[in-house]
């Protein structure tokens, strides 16, 4: 542990300004000291990526899962060392950690596979017709190619899986683009354990200078130089609304706009219909305790609104939901000032008129651990104030109570963009509901039946992304092979000869991959 | 010719600001006074748009096909009353007329077939696996769904396939979400022309009032209020990069951002080789002053930026480019305001420092015609004065003279972002200039061999569009049927109840399409 940047292949350390971590468990510091990237290095770093693109834009598929793949065998290599740290940083468990690093090797083997087998690049072709009529039918050749260097910004809530060697960066280097991650301050030493991984790989496999850099930063100044630098040509980043519209602001001034894909902030709302509320408001609500608590309550996709249609039943689901989320035991978050955020939030919440605090674990706790909360408010409150829309980043959850269905889907149909919406369903409830099934529909990118948001699989079929302010672009995902579709543009070859062409396009389809040829998809020769 | 806008399927005039269309021909304004579209009216297509959104996102893409091909249908019907009106307004001629009107109908029976068949919607399904340890695998199926209601802004330069139903408006309605466009005002006749056929096929084909709506506006703020509508949910615009990125601006300030696309300027640089130069610099030269003149210049693709290094080869292809040139007829342009800033901007770069006209049809024209100019500049001085960049719209190109292969270089990559590039090459003297091409490659969305850039073929393996300027997101393109996606986003149904899934994403696979099962293409039932 060095404390130092990763400029490309080197370590630096030029600032002035220091920063440390700090173990929420145990209340102190961490030891090594880290220094902040400086102007010059931040520079640097960018002109190394802007250099490497030049090279590893045309380095072939099977280089490129080479290096992701020698990437994860190096995370893995650093065993207990790794783990150890990011339980040290974060006050999540050696379970966590060691659950987050075998996903986090699944996204980089997964991305391995994707570009070593090269069909995902589209690779399209339309042969000419010489003697078309009125005019020649020209050769037109198409594929992806890659945008150039890609700024990351670490997730502090998935300090393996969302940061230094996660999604974005994952998908980035599959892409062919190089990658300066901005690592998050609140783990700075699993950050640097994980570029010394990724920064071996590149040496292991040939990969050239600055194809990855990784930047210390405790403020903002770091990641906005970056944004702004015009040799940047796109950003990914997870974190608050806050964080990503600030960097999609700043990126939409430069003289050059690029695009930003922020994955920002959701309250997942859970409509509970009656009958399910009816037959099983005890079971779901001993569920959504254990939903709302998961990770103290510290995933995008915690389920912070729980929507339903006044009764006696939910009446006594917010009974049992409250008497179950009291049962378990607190624990720790990430940092105390993830805690302060929390706290501060939470009595925001609370403090507006008509809120109800329904479940308060009121008992002392450790420093830095949550206490667990649920509040109620009325249908027609929740739709006039927007302050109670606040996502609460915590294991806290809103439950509203609607005077009818009505109301439910005005409510429904006003709601911020969300990562996800989910229905609790009795098995055939949900027909009679279509229309606010399809009002849900409009506000998120996944919706889930009889389940909990929680918990995002890794596959080509997952969309983790929405309508904003879920994410900056709901034309893409976050999560699964497809988030490389950020990273890469479409580009033509017009009457390009066959020799000079891109192995992909060759009319011999020399890597036998999946091409559209004349609208038809094939692997076949031309 | 009413002069009034489509709200929905009602005729509409309740504004006060009237304005006509001219006919650059007779250099006379043309009789039907149009009504620029009033605030609620504005705000009238707006909500009618969002309402039909509802019923027309769960239209089948069968349905959207008749509606689509019926657009084409009554365009057909229009017949002569139609090539007069876009004459009448334009100084095109009859022959542009119905080539732009039958590319325009190609491309709403491009985009039919393309729905009707469904493949496209990338329905792509990952299933449960009860058993699988740690965590069981939850059922997640994945498809395109639209966006919301698209605003389109149509081209001065193609009244017909980049305007009221063109190549934006037929992807998105293809898409599936309403179209507003804002009329070019132009052509604001033909626009009304069009907007007619399409709502009688949307009255036709059963679609919801407010499917489409066809607003006149005279200046820029009709379009501003469309942008700034928090129910518009995306934008599509083809034209100046001033007006492009004035509505980016705006989109980026509102509460939610949404996706722009817009295509804008571009100078579209020729690069030819020496050899080539020497074997065939008189036939280039032919080539090309036909390209330059093409459409009276009037093209995105028009080569405005001719590179070569010096040599009396070099000189010689300035002399026939020059020659060749002159002896063009000159042609009419769209309006007098296009042969105004015509005249201005080439006004601008030939009062340049160490700027030479190599070729100015000096003898009179009539009104409104385009007098074609060619200049020639160092490479030096190009490097270093942006102003030579400009885009100088209509028949007008710049041939630069570059020292050596390094100073070429360093101009292509410094560019901004351009539609296309071409290079112009003996047989395989491109085999010597790998960097250049990758250079170049870095700065357009297509690349063309031993080809002119004008004529962009509708077909799937185009890309139109490309880095900034050329187009505010060079993830995408507008030409072709890919760039459907730019109006849809992906979406996770999780657990979902197959009876209740789209038709696309169940297991009986009903529309039989084709499908991405387990990470397998095919077309097969689960």
């Amino acid at each position: 542990m060095t404390g130092k940047n990763y400029i490309g292949n080197q370590l630096s350390a030029n600032g002035n300004k220091t920063f440390q971590t700090f173990n929420p468990e145990l209340n102190t510091e961490n030891s090594t000291v880290f220094t902040e990237a400086s102007s010059e290095e931040i520079q640097e770093a960018v002109t190394l990526a802007s250099k490497a693109f030049q090279e590893f834009r045309f380095i072939s598929g099977k280089r490129k899962a080479d290096f992701l793949n020698t990437i994860a065998d190096e995370i893995l290599a650093l065993d207990d060392e790794l783990v150890k740290m990011y339980c040290s940083e974060t006050g999540l468990l050696e379970g966590r950690a060691k659950g987050e690093r075998g996903r986090t090797v699944g996204q980089l083997r997964s991305f391995a596979n994707l570009v070593a087998e090269g069909s995902w690049l589209e690779a399209t072709i339309d042969l000419a017709q010489p003697n078309r009529e009125p005019i020649p039918k020209l050769d037109i050749r198409k594929m992806l190619i890659p945008l150039g260097p890609v700024v990351v910004f670490g997730a502090s809530n998935f300090p393996l899986a969302y940061s230094t060697a996660g999604g974005d960066t994952a998908a980035a280097l599959a892409a062919g683009c190089p990658v300066i991650v901005k690592s998050h301050p609140m783990h700075a030493g699993t950050g640097e354990l994980v570029a010394s991984a990724i920064v071996k790989a590149a040496h292991k496999t040939g990969m050239p200078n600055g194809v990855f850099s990784n930047l210390n930063s405790s403020g903002i100044e770091v990641g906005q130089q970056l944004v702004v630098n015009p040799k940047v040509k796109a950003v990914g980043f997870t974190g608050s609304i806050k964080g990503g519209r600030a960097l999609l602001d700043l990126a939409a001034k430069r003289e050059e706009p690029i695009p930003v894909f922020a994955e920002m902030g959701s309250i997942n709302p859970v409509v509970i219909l009656p009958k399910a509320l009816e037959n099983r408001h005890q079971e779901i609500a001993k569920t959504y305790a254990n939903s709302i608590t998961l990770g103290t309550g510290q995933f995008c996709t915690n389920p912070g609104l729980i929507l339903g249609i006044k009764s006696e039943n939910l009446t006594s689901f917010i009974n049992n939901l409250s008497d179950e989320i009291i049962k378990i035991n607190p624990s720790c978050m990430l940092h105390p000032n993830i805690k302060k955020g929390y706290n501060a939030n939470k009595e925001k919440v609370v403090s507006q008129e008509n809120v109800t605090i329904t479940a308060n674990y009121e008992a002392e706790v450790e420093n830095n651990y949550a206490q667990q909360t649920v509040v109620s408010v009325n249908g027609k409150d929740f739709l006039e104030n927007s302050t109670l829309h606040l996502e609460v980043f915590g294991p806290f959850s809103m439950v509203v109570q609607c005077e009818n269905e009505n109301e439910l889907e005005q409510i429904i149909a006003n709601l911020e963009g969300q990562l996800t919406g989910t229905i609790i369903s009795d098995e055939n409830e949900v027909n009679n509901y279509t229309s606010l099934v399809a009002a849900l529909q409009n506000r998120v990118g996944r919706i889930i039946f009889n389940g909990v948001p929680t918990g995002v699989e890794v596959c080509e079929s997952m969309v983790h992304g929405g309508p904003y302010p879920a994410s900056t672009d709901s034309r893409f995902t976050a999560v699964g092979i497809n988030s490389i579709k950020r990273w890469v543009r479409p580009f033509s070859y017009q009457d390009w000869p066959n020799s000079l062409l891109p192995k992909e396009l060759q009319n011999e389809n020399p890597l036998d991959i999946f091409r559209t040829v004349e609208g038809k998809r094939t692997n076949q020769k031309i």
